[in-house]
């Protein structure tokens, strides 16, 4: 196999052990009084690993993290982890608004066993540069998984400032970062940043499931593509195409996987938000595939309805999934 | 004495029984490890009711509820609900990202035997009228204690549709609202349509502490004022003065806190956020006015340092506070 | 006549000579070909003065400038100061993207003989506070008439900060302020601000409609409504009342404004932009009462249907207007 | 020479005749007394057709149209168009608020005899989707020239819809598309969408000049880069080895400019906005390489200072360009 830092323009560098690969967020299923359906978790979990990821993330933003109180988000942390039992590490989202809250979780998932914790900037609150640093770096501080940032100004209003990832990465304070921008030149830039510094240990994950070929040739160590929870298997292709150097081949797929994530737009605009009808269409057509037993979404979110559903269907049909 | 409804243009109507008056969110006084300090905390309830205030509003954004873990959010309830015994009204925010997680807040809260619980539109994950409807609508059903909504865009990035607020107070969803909106237009838009739909027992709460004689004027039964932690006796004057209908001593009064608001403005622009900024202005106000003991903020905000603590000094002898 | 000088809070000191009481954006009719009906234009200019308005903005956002090409904005210019001759001070607005285009609109008007130029804050490009004080530098030392700054984020995505604006007021840079941030809160500290600094000869005219009771309670100098168009009579009387301190009366026609506003409802949310339909409504209003001769609005603005001129209709009726 | 159709994923289709390849947006040399350099804008154009780029862009953001009045763009079309004589394509950006006035700029654009006039949605006013379809479809009825939307939502603050774009082209309205969105993921769905309805005549340029590699390979059909004005060369080399298909060298020339594209970090955050501080440096840049006299940026934009000259100066020495 041909490396991507063999045909990329950046040399990747000595890439950390922990982070490479397909990373999808996993979907959290739920049962029809909005308990965690861990049976159905289970079985996505194996879905994945089946289709060949290189890695889980739990409790991000496509597994309903900002819905589940935290007897849910212990439910799905223990299942998981029991169940993967160390076949592919296993990231944990630590989602709340500020530090100490944050902390809660992180330790939480750090006695649980996993390869990462994954923290946003702090929201809800107004926010400023001096503040994330300090939030990042005491999380760091007292909790002993390796730390991820998630730059995620959708959801947060705020973003990460290259300077400071880098500088936390050369203080030993993160091992990497998802970035959810989809703003592919500063990943760029990023990238290049990092490579200058020597610190390709600090591993690049893109949440930018569109333009994923783009990322690796860019130097981006991996992926942790939403979409990934309903065709895991067309990612790994992906990811194989590049890492083997056939560029052609993985946009050829990627291509494909862009038709089927018209999925999301399942809702006429004005019915829901565009999270209802992503999420709600992840879910529906994971439920289309027999992979999990309801195609629930957590309140408020607004339910697909008939028509909806029939619109996930056509486009799983057409993309040969169902 | 003269009621506003007798001067004002617009008559209040029957008022609901709960809540008018100045409803100040407590600030949470925290040890310099981080916990919640209890002693300060009663300290602080006590110089409230002192100074004439006519309910509490505890774990809101003044009280740095993004900040404070579960367990110190349960201190708080238990310490001021016990402390407080019936004196006055106290109000429980139940703040949190979306609907499952807020009525794990708001069962507890209602459980500690509050007069209402106050929760804000869904936040973090990318929300929708519809949805923000069917999250008060959920929580309502599910919890016993009145609801009050929390309009705070700078905090949560939508704003509240008063048609929905006026046909959830129509449904008896909701008791209330907290419009921290700072647009005053759209508060008298909401009042007068509220009276004209003879919703007057809906209480209309400005967090808007620099223009509350107007609120008053237009037909708001209160206000929920963050400066009120530091100067509680100013805000109970100036809604007297209002009640009385001497609306030009309810405006010097105004003004004279208005003066005394700028202690928020101590750090210097880009130092810290402005959030940062704004509590530790009022922790050292009060730390200064020696009613609480250690003037810290939780992470990641940023202390004031020597030079903005003796801005606020200044601003307190000019106020006649020290 | 007691002056709210003699019974607000703030003495407004020495007002400036050009610019208090109500000062309506006049719109622009339009003839069906889209050019400017002058004729129209004079009646409408006749029916602001006869109801008692003390001055006239032409060229502001309610008449329609960023949609009419430089000719027209001449033949508004030409025909409004003609017609007027100084029976009432015309300020006129010079809004462009940045310095050198506004001096080509603000000497032009210069020329024309206009009591005052009204300039946002650069818009399109980028902007950072030292480059808006800048601009309103280098247009005030190019260009003669008094400048007035436009406080206008919803079009130009930026503020106007406050120590500015009185920097530039103390260095005789500016003569006034038109603040439509519907932010009261920040139009109270301004004016607090300018009082403590001896600098009330700068007007600060409120573009807050709904509020101008309060405004004026609070100091403000005046006001320029858009829904001024549509009763002029309304705001003179509002302003009448509260220049005799009768502020109960201010009130009551404030709020009847507040109702005669929602015409600018007209059409369903989502058919068109909020531009269009507060224009589109303004106008249909002055067309309905006779006073312009076409409801056109310019384009891309998106005409108001049958269903939507009858909502205008019915609201003037119950408004005593039809 | 391989074509890009050959060895991409998406089959580019018939390509329209007018707009491939590298399309600088051509800056606007000034003299210290802000009259259009037309000697400068000389030596500029041909510099940039010695660089072997496809065409030029005038007009356009890079070009301080925002900042350029009437006359000052009159002198740059005159110039440019007279000079270029049809060596290559010249597009022009017709960059005004709302549809009259750009149609004012569009027919002057037009009888210069130009390949392409440049429009934006309406901004300054709040639009929405069917206005700006409105709008575009109401400039091509008057306006004889190609038309191309620019999706610039940094400066006109809303995103040109998808679906809209390509029903334009299907209809004739568009030839075009400038896509400043920075969203690559857009970007790809957008082609993948046009090719699948067979109307690759419809030109895909994008504004993104550090993933112009990856563009391509999605299907771009070309690229407008500012940082083209600094280094046409390079732009015009990246470009040739993506046609050649060579793509490991096109990454590689991807990556040099965009360590030159860190000239535009001239000026330390705060001290002016980051479009006086990019402009500033590529006319600094064109400065210190000998091709414009003066590095003069039109107010109220602030100048590179020496210490930041100096920064943009040694970029240029890294990147060989000095």
């Amino acid at each position: 196999m041909t490396s991507v830092t063999a045909t990329a323009a950046t040399p990747a560098g000595t890439l950390g052990p922990a982070l490479t690969g397909v990373v999808p967020p996993v979907c959290t299923p739920l049962t029809p009084d909005l308990e965690v359906d861990v049976a159905s978790l289970l079985r996505l979990v194996d879905f994945q690993i089946a289709g060949g990821v290189d890695g889980l993330f739990i409790l991000g933003s496509s597994s309903e993290v900002a819905f589940l109180p935290d007897a849910h988000r212990a439910v799905v942390v223990d299942t998981v982890l029991r169940h993967v039992g160390g076949q592919v590490p296993v990231l944990i989202g630590a989602i709340d608004m500020t530090t100490l809250r944050v902390l809660d979780h992180a330790r939480r998932a750090a006695r649980a066993g996993c390869a990462g914790i994954v923290v946003t900037a702090p929201f809800y609150t107004r926010t400023h540069p001096a503040e994330i640093e300090r939030h990042l770096r005491g999380i760091a501080e007292q909790c002993e998984a390796p730390l991820y940032a998630y730059d995620l100004p959708v959801s947060v209003h705020s973003n990460l400032d290259h300077e400071m990832l880098l500088r936390l990465a050369a203080d030993g304070v993160l091992a990497g970062l998802k970035d959810s921008t989809g703003d592919d030149a500063g990943l760029r830039d990023l990238i290049v940043a990092r490579n200058d510094a020597g610190l390709t240990g600090f591993s690049v994950l893109t949440g930018s499931e569109l333009t994923v070929d783009n990322a690796l040739r860019m130097g981006a160590d991996g992926v942790v593509p939403g979409l990934g929870n309903v065709d895991p298997h067309g990612y790994a292709t992906l990811y194989a195409h590049a890492r083997a150097g056939d560029w052609d081949r993985a946009a050829s797929e990627q291509e494909r996987l862009l038709r089927l994530m018209r999925i999301v737009r399942a809702a006429p605009a004005g019915r829901m938000g565009r999270g209802s009808s992503a999420l709600g269409a992840f879910k529906t057509a994971l439920h289309l595939r027999g992979v999990i037993d309801h195609p629930v979404t957590a309140p408020p979110q607004i339910p697909l309805d008939e028509a909806e559903t029939a619109y996930v269907r056509q486009i799983l049909v057409t993309a040969g999934l169902l």
